[in-house]
């Protein structure tokens, strides 16, 4: 592997990146939080200084191949959350370090799992760019997810699996293209969030930190109530909307805009997706009735909850973990499925449920027919049997890597739901579990230990494995590979 | 489908297994049970009478094809055990009629679950007849994993991934040779296992019923304190050693009797389970020391535990839902992992973790050398990918069973532990699970609906699936298939 290829990249990148502290740094100056700002500062110093080296030195050899990509992204999703962990410890507004890192790898991996207690507590600056972290995270995972991998060749990631499908690549095929309309449909979405929140009469600050959490399918709130606590049946619907949007897959969009709206509403993914949402929502509304006993609270509850949780988002306007086991199980099920690929949500995605499904329809009707032909078919196009072979190895590490992380977790002696959920919320890049990791509570109770191997879950769900597999092999770093 | 020949075959072997309600009514008999001997022949009795005329009316077409096989099987699976619940609802020991049919198909498929609060209440001939079912489900099971299933082409059952590996067929030809082979070792093993526990003082009764739930990798006591009562270290270590060795795979006793040592000494498959079970033990002892403040008791309820659960048998010295949490997963994840193929034991076998694990590490290597060729070897042979895809969609169909089952049992507003582990110890064929329905507690508590759908996936757990998705399919049973 081209190593000094790799670092130069990274080293740019993270140059780059360091700018990204000086806009918490102007909120802060803007709030008169003279302290926070020169947190932000030193921090966008620091990196620029460390970065700046390797930065400047070009590699002779410029060629670069899928494996150095899926490298840099790797160490990419490594040291930038790393980086931004400083503000938060600096600061002083997460004092320990593990929950600094921890609070830094949850928002860039928009999982949204908090270990701080009182977000009201902290500096607008601190809160600005907590949920900062959701929106830059959130774009980070679109870009790779639909302008990077596709053009690495594995037979472990999905992207190849939706060849058969809309591909914008195909449409637009230089990566840097790709990237820019999907940086100008993440925008332009955001924005539109901000302007309907700003209309709910949601304050202008609070209304960019919650859009770029939702943009980002991240969780931070600037409110310990979360959504609850503007007790806006407006607000909660615009919330709601615009999370299941950001858990479509944005190539959808490039067709609206192409006005190809045939291949948006033919989309097997999009309808399983907004049918597994409808139905979640009204079976849950229907559980809790006899809670809130009121329809309309019920439903209200049942649909924000189901798309909020299936979208990885994880805000919420009611602590679901008093709810009946139904909808408790509805949730943990929804957190596993997760939203589409290709969107800034995280989890399983429902488009691997489909191949899954497919190909299972398929064996059993071959053992049934054993004559007849049978090819699964993904959008009505064939799909490579590879292709399903890589769903189904992934299914097989993602259980592996829970039941591992299950192990270590439990060290901590926490209850049977909690250590089970904290696991399945942060690799599906949800947020708040069960237990002791509930909408109302924390991840403040983990050890050092835990906190470590749930921030590793939260980015192995985040780059789906595969980008920090290829960076952890000892054969990739040999001298002739 | 051959229909006529179909119900023929299920009628004869129910009159044969008419039979099988003299033993526990002569059992009764010796004990002075006259009232408990009466339901037992009113039983044999009723279903003799039932299933004659389908029995004598032979059919004219008698060519069986694996399809009919297969019917054949999950239909006697389904019946027999409903038959089997008859003795406890009529005799009045279980007086509700769900709780008889979740006994009866909790024994047969050798899981052990109960919803017995007090066993030492029941009659002896009821207790006898307890144990009997999970001896007739484990013999039922070696010969339909050995002997029935391998002939049948699907790609989706485990023993086509055998084919690799040692194979009883291969070299007794002959289904029933197979089977005859079988229940010898098998009747032989039990009756070690009776012999070795009566040498320890455990009553003769005691030892039987024992004997059997071993054999069967059941889980039924005849002591509400199960193995425990005895407080005994050899019984304890006898039950330990026989449960592990009815986890095996049986082709490997084969092996040992016609002296092919080596094979059964190369075996993957046995040296992964040993292992396993192993460091298991090792870790859990370590971790419940703090609790028994003794080397050696920590050891012992670490051991007898790993093998119970490990082998799907569910007895228990200790009740493990008091443990530490690392214990709790470990258990949980044993459950899940299950014993070796072509045992008595249960859960989604080692041999499926062995292939699963193998073509992920295939599919890592692939992608970081291209070009290399890597095909995924089982017992050093090479091994078809149908095979691997066919364990890929059991543990999809397996997940998707469990996720459906959860959702309905979730209706009765158990906690999540209970609700989670029910699933789990119900289509592992395990037994026991955690919360509410831990060793010293019993699924009584559950309704109706909860008790059927539990049944349904021990029955799923118990023929892999497979079988019963055969019965249900609706082409099956049209006219021309």
């Amino acid at each position: 592997m081209n190593k000094t290829l790799v670092f130069h990249y990274v080293s740019k990148t993270l140059l780059l990146g360091s700018a990204l502290f000086l806009v918490p740094c102007l909120v802060s100056i803007v709030y008169g939080e003279k302290d926070t700002a020169l947190v932000f500062l030193i921090t966008a110093i620091c990196v620029a200084i460390v970065s700046t080296p390797l930065a400047i030195i070009r590699p002779k050899n410029k060629t670069m191949y899928a494996r150095e990509g899926l490298v840099i992204v790797a160490f990419l999703w490594l040291i930038f959350p790393l980086a931004a962990s400083i503000p938060f410890y600096i600061s002083g507004e997460i004092p320990h370090f593990a929950d600094a890192v921890f609070e830094s790898f949850s928002g860039f991996t928009t999982t949204g799992a908090t270990v701080v207690s009182d977000v009201e507590e902290m500096s607008k600056g601190m809160l600005f760019f907590r949920s900062l972290t959701h929106w830059v995270g959130g774009m980070g995972v679109l870009v790779l997810a639909v302008a990077i991998l596709p053009s690495s060749s594995n037979s472990m990631y999905l992207m190849q699996a939706e060849c058969a499908g809309p591909q914008v690549g195909k449409i637009v095929p230089r990566g840097k293209n790709s990237a820019l309309y999907l940086y100008i449909i993440y925008g332009a979405l955001t924005f539109v969030t901000f302007i309907l929140l700003c209309i709910g009469d949601m304050p202008v600050f609070d209304s960019v930190c919650h859009a770029m959490g939702i943009a980002g399918t991240g969780g931070f709130s600037v409110k310990n109530a979360g959504i609850a606590f503007y007790d806006s049946p407006y607000i909660e619907s615009v919330v709601t909307v615009m999370m299941g949007l950001f858990g479509v897959n944005f190539r959808l969009y490039y067709f609206l805009l192409i006005r190809r709206f045939k291949d948006v509403f033919k989309n097997t993914e999009f309808k399983v997706y907004v049918i597994t949402m409808a139905v979640a929502a009204a079976v849950m509304a229907a559980n809790i009735y006899p809670i809130y006993r009121s329809v309309g609270i019920s439903i209200r509850h049942g649909i924000f909850q189901a798309v909020s949780i299936m979208t990885s988002t994880g805000f919420y306007t009611a602590d679901y973990t008093l709810w009946p086991t139904l909808s408790q199980m509805i949730i943990f099920i929804l957190m596993c499925i997760g939203a589409c690929a290709g969107s800034t949500g995280g989890g399983f995605k429902v488009q691997r449920f489909i191949i899954m499904f497919k190909s299972l329809v398929k064996t059993v009707k071959k053992t049934l027919h054993p004559k007849s032909v049978n090819i699964v078919k993904s959008n009505d196009k064939t799909m490579d049997s590879s292709v399903v072979h890589g769903v189904h190895n992934y299914l097989v590490l993602y259980l592996g890597l829970s039941a591992i992380s299950l192990l270590i977790v439990a060290l901590d002696n926490m209850d049977f739901a909690t250590t089970f959920t904290s696991i399945a919320a942060c690799i599906n890049n949800m947020g708040p579990g069960f237990g002791a990791v509930g909408p109302a509570a924390n991840y403040s109770g983990f050890s050092d230990l835990s906190k470590i191997v749930l921030s590793v879950d939260m980015l192995l769900g985040r780059l789906e494995c595969f980008p920090i597999i290829i960076m952890l092999s000892p054969s990739v770093w040999r001298k002739n590979f």
